[in-house]
């Protein structure tokens, strides 16, 4: 499967890309597009009804980036609206990989900007310590998530 | 006293400007400023073998700003230098209030290109609920805070 | 005229804060204020289909910062939306001068968050070299700035 | 070849961590490892007196990135200085692969915090227009990554 092929996607997000967030080159930063993905993710928890960063049963749950990475194809510039479309590409017991497709929309169809890959661990955070520990994603956001799986269509 | 006439300061802190600082216009973004006052601050913290940020007999002490303002003059560009120079204006029982001036050395001499002003409270953080509430600034800082506006010289 | 007391104001921002923009005291980074701000008149300015990074009659235009200075009284946190109002305090020669109010809109009324100020002077950018040089404001943005000022309202 | 078995290098950084750089998790935001490979690459430019954007013969040169990804060991903290090890894997006609190393070092030795890797395309960027356009890299530069690369060691 190319990562270039059309993906089945479970969420759609948009942003307008903002000054602060462009470079001497004129095009967006590419470590902006990282911040990006995650925001699409973040919104996608938001859209069922959770949060990233939550207490669940008296546990502080977060989901810190095991591995991220991001291919770019065309730049993006100030005050375009990039679209993302994110994929959950596989639910593990303690992770959760997502695959992310960066697009300008025009006139004559969608132009594909980037890919992303993101995979998230789910852990708890020892708020005394700031420890953390790999834990079994909570089964209140691990059904969400399976039924963003199951639905998820071109 | 004007603002731009020199003053007596108590830290030098020298940054170099990274790519992912600059914005379209081809200069450092504005916002990076505050930044950089903060990394200084919190270096001179260092200085004197404290942290912004440090449990002092079991509380967690940090220094939120009450109040940050910058005048801009002459921009600064990628791989430039900056020196900024650090001055305690006042220190009162629960607050600072810092100034900082930002030169580019040239063969010539400082060119000044920023001059900014910071006031950070004390405060501790409740670990559980995240709540922030004025303290006193324990002694431990004070002491050395004193020292060093005691020292200031041009 | 208190800083605090409701202004007029002209365009209305809402932004929801994201993670990335979090520091580990567990609320927004102050770094972010200037840079909400700087959204905020972005958007203000496309509303009456301008740009703030533009060419106007073969000159490339540009508005950087003169001083920025935000007052904050209380933090934001992660997934909050803050409201931003913007009013236009002055429009000079060869630049402007806004107010900015950051608010949370809760249940029980507004509360204000924080209070900022920019002087953003209007100036043309060399191309070719990336010299910045003041200049009066383009009459087509000038008109859209006082219609704007001449709207102003609680 | 694992990806953790220690790598020949031909370039050091280090970097100690700003509050800035952290968020409400407590730990450096994953965003910035990227800013920090970035980083190390500049000032592996300037040491062999370059800069990844520079006028050479006439031509804006650049080198945005084609590909960037990051594995996360282990997190950092605020005031933890980092230790960036760049390797370079493959030198092609206009691009360049690069391999970063993260260490923490202690007194028992280094920890591995994260491993990434970049793509860097090389490019001449129209200053009229703002085009990208992928050029062979130009010999100075070709010729001292040679260079850094034949003396690559453990």
């Amino acid at each position: 499967m190319s990562r270039l092929e059309p993906q089945p996607y479970c969420f759609e997000y948009r942003k307008t890309i903002e000054f602060s967030e462009t470079d001497m080159a004129g095009i967006v930063h590419f470590s902006n597009y990282y911040r990006y993905m995650e925001m699409a993710e973040h919104a996608f928890f938001r859209s069922f009804g959770k949060s990233v960063h939550e207490i669940i049963d008296g546990v502080s749950v977060g989901w810190p980036r095991v591995q991220a990475s991001c291919d770019f194809f065309k730049p993006i510039r100030f005050e375009e609206t990039i679209l993302i479309r994110l994929t959950i590409q596989e639910i593990r017991r303690r992770s959760v990989r997502y695959l992310y497709y960066f697009f300008k929309e025009t006139d004559e169809g969608e132009i594909l900007l980037a890919s992303g890959r993101i995979v998230a661990a789910c852990v708890q955070i020892n708020r005394d310590t700031g420890a953390i520990e790999s834990i079994a994603i909570p089964s209140a956001i691990d059904e969400k998530l399976q039924e963003a799986l199951a639905s998820q269509k071109l």
